[in-house]
């Protein structure tokens, strides 16, 4: 079981050594990872005010607090603001509450008007975004945490293998998302983003929205899902063929992005850089000409957030170090023809890389067309 | 067809006059109202930088770019910043082309991490949330708008109707959920939010998840779902008894919610005030000793965001207009035994409030338990 009170109090070592006053996190992963819940409340103001010492407060609209009151963490005080009487009064109750105010975290997340709210109520108080102290805490996951990501990752992986013998002619991108979903819940497992599906000339857009678009003989087939397992997620993207692929390149380049995708995993260790890991991809396929086609960083992190630290990506120095999980996804995108991306999940051990997911194919696999 | 430059238009006039010298709004539904696009992009920034005069750029993530290229308003000028080098510095490129900085208005639900990004590039800047601004552009729906809010209004409708003739003993809400989606996929819809189903004590929380909780005879259920038209939302809320209720005052507390639904309808005329609509619902159920129990305002504004302004609310005394929409949406929350509420979308016409939707059942709805 899950310590949070363990988790709480190494904010709040975090907290004082930095000389931070206390930290405020929206009903985002932050509040997940410290609680185990979270409420995003849309446009109502949900926070968990953590003070650098002394007891956490959940400030959450009214209707609310009774599932603040009922988190694994078990806070106990829970104040519930109403929609006539808004929430600045009783936030600058619990912020006045404190010893001090002059330097407070604030969610990353946590939306400008209610950041801008706090500022005209502490004029003086310097807000400091939260992300650089909650990646201390969470970027290298505990053997807990790796269980339930490898989890997440097998199932996914069955996932695609069941869904990608599932391609028809003439299915939309939309139907072969819903066999996906329905994959995944028939595993009592929710997705961890909306899955995304691309067919033909929608494979070169890296972040294409899932459509209507009718798969054809010859499509190249970009499946980019995850799930997960105890709120920690998997992420995956393979790369097929459905029938021959109608554009010559497309074995090719399918193997130069897998080239770019085991050089990078090749380059994982402790004490190597996000920017070391990134380069060996890079380098790759910069050196095939296909540099500029290659739109995006070669990484995320991943944990209770399908995207947070590290990025695997130029300017990112510091070292690696055991623990940490991250996407390795190298890709190439040739606008109006197809893409190619290859994404494995990949974690720092002691003396290198190692894959959670099955290895992707080694040369562009061909889905036959029925 | 919609004319984007036309809003754009306006929303530049009202920067104008007051004062302001350019808009930042973020891959949210401003960012869809302005040009029929958006991409949250997540951890990404993605902004459309509207100078008080002048042309509109948009600042995309590098692979989203070719999809800016393309929205509807065909906005010309798009800049796509790449993972390694960052937004900041392209961002401080198109900030410092416009006349001045005084005053800049930042979208209500940009990051905190981006607004503080912001504020230590231009440290003399106001920042100034721009719902208000939108919201004078927006919350006055249009004959185009309203048809196609009428549209979804009707989607919804027939969704309920269709599921609510499917609930068996032992399935759970997520089930219920799943016959939802595939209600709304059936007509070519998209959900507005996730379907919120609430059996038995869950009916009590009123932003309860919906869950595995399995459906058994005597349970009250509420149905809280809505869909799109042209990207214009519904929402509704339905309260039914699955077989005869199991607790003795369900019956009794539909009426009274029932009772302050039509009080509220009834209260909707240009020149009311929001609070003057909550209150009308209200009074009815605080005097029938249960104020307490109702949680939450008695409604929100609607349109392309599916909670926008106007609030129904204490506070609110703005007076409504012609055009607006919102929900009435009243409710009590009884813990640990059961819940009502009863959500209709209403427009104010030039001579009262019309609802979009059918009418509610007039007395607590037994669907038999089979």
């Amino acid at each position: 079981m899950t310590d949070y009170s363990y988790r709480i109090s190494r904010l709040q070592l975090e907290l004082c050594s930095d000389g931070i006053d206390g930290a405020l996190l929206a009903g985002t992963d932050q509040m997940l990872y410290l609680t185990g819940w979270k409420e995003g409340g849309a446009e109502r103001f949900v926070g968990l005010f953590v003070p650098a010492e002394g007891e956490p407060i959940f400030l959450v609209p009214a209707m609310n607090a009774e599932q603040a009151r009922g988190t694994p963490a078990a806070i106990q005080n829970v104040v519930g603001w109403d929609d006539a009487d808004g929430w600045i009064s009783p936030a600058r109750g619990i912020l006045c509450s404190w010893e001090a105010q002059r330097r407070i975290l604030v969610d990353d997340e946590l939306r400008s008007v209610h950041l801008i709210a706090l500022q005209s109520l502490l004029p003086q108080t310097q807000f400091v975004p939260a992300g650089e102290i909650m990646c201390r805490l969470r970027e290298r996951k505990t053997p807990d945490e790796l269980r339930a990501m490898t989890c997440a990752a097998n199932l996914i992986d069955e996932v695609f293998e069941e869904v990608v013998t599932q391609l028809v002619e003439g299915m939309t991108e939309l139907e072969l998302a819903d066999l996906v979903l329905g994959a995944i819940r028939a595993r009592g497992s929710t997705p961890s983003f909306t899955p995304l599906i691309c067919f033909g000339p929608n494979a070169a857009l890296p972040h294409h929205h899932t459509g209507v678009k009718a798969l054809a003989r010859g499509d190249i087939v970009i499946i980019d899902i995850g799930c997960t397992a105890e709120s920690y997620a998997s992420d995956i993207t393979r790369t097929v063929s459905f029938g021959e692929p109608s554009d010559p390149d497309a074995a090719g380049i399918y193997d130069l992005v897998l080239t770019a995708h085991l050089a990078a995993l090749s380059a994982v260790r402790p004490g190597a850089t996000g920017e070391a890991v990134d380069a060996a991809a890079r380098s790759v396929i910069s050196e095939a000409g296909y540099g500029d086609q290659f739109l995006h960083r070669t990484g995320h992190g991943i944990g209770l957030s399908v995207h947070e630290p590290p990025n695997i990506v130029r300017g990112n120095t510091a070292p690696l170090t055991e623990g940490m999980c991250f996407s390795v996804e190298p890709g190439v995108y040739l606008t109006g023809r197809f893409g190619v991306r290859i994404e494995n999940i990949v974690t720092v051990t002691a003396t290198g890389g190692r894959s959670l997911n099955a290895e992707p194919g080694q040369t562009l696999r061909i889905v036959s067309a029925v």
